[in-house]
């Protein structure tokens, strides 16, 4: 018997490089950003933000200078946030199992980070995800 | 003056079908999970795992019927796991400032959920980053 398959959900990513270093070195702002796009998306937190200090690290290649790092798990999947400071680099990952309109998020996202440009990509996942139970 | 660049990082996504309910049905088993590819990928995690029960949602157009939601934060970025039991599915990000081989976390991941099949795709992120501090 064949399945019936629907898609999964949507995957935002937004890699922003020129930001300002005040506003990649506030935790709250990390806090704020996690919780600011889980409502703009229309998405439901299950947790509260989740975020800490990196030091950075000279074993990545010299690669981290040191940042915030934040999660929230939502209702529909999660919301990432990363960022190095020093380098002006903002790296943020939004997965929902529910379609969403990426206009708001992506204005807000660029009006707090400032940023010179970024790079954006909207993916689908899950493509042949079962459309009823399976167990 | 323009400015020397790097790739910043890479994100192994794998989207997989058809694993055992008894498998996706396991909280320390996504612990494990999360904590074993951090460990195959030569990674360093900053935090304790952290995994919550969702109960499901009717409200996302019957799409969620259920499961575990977890997530690593590492040195080098982040891991995350969701399952949903009752479909069979799973979803796994892999996202790292360091570069990595997919060998082993894909066999392993293989190895423990026993997907009848996979979307498996390994991204580059950041492709501007700067290869110095900016400030």
């Amino acid at each position: 018997m064949s399945l019936d398959t629907v898609q999964f959900g949507e995957h935002l990513i937004y890699d922003a490089y020129g930001c300002p270093f005040e506003v990649l070195n506030d935790e709250n702002l990390c806090k704020k950003i996690l919780l600011d796009l889980c409502d703009l998306a229309g998405m439901h937190a299950l947790i509260e933000p989740h975020v800490i200090k990196s030091d950075g690290s000279i074993a990545l290649n010299g690669k981290d200078p040191g940042g915030f790092s934040g999660f929230l798990i939502i209702e529909e999947s999660h919301i990432s946030v990363h960022t190095f400071i020093k380098r002006g680099y903002v790296t943020i990952d939004l997965y929902s199992c529910k379609e969403f309109n990426t206009q708001k998020p992506l204005a807000y996202l660029n009006s707090v980070l400032k940023p010179k440009n970024a790079d954006i990509l909207k993916m689908t996942r899950g493509l042949k995800y079962p459309k009823e139970n399976i167990y």
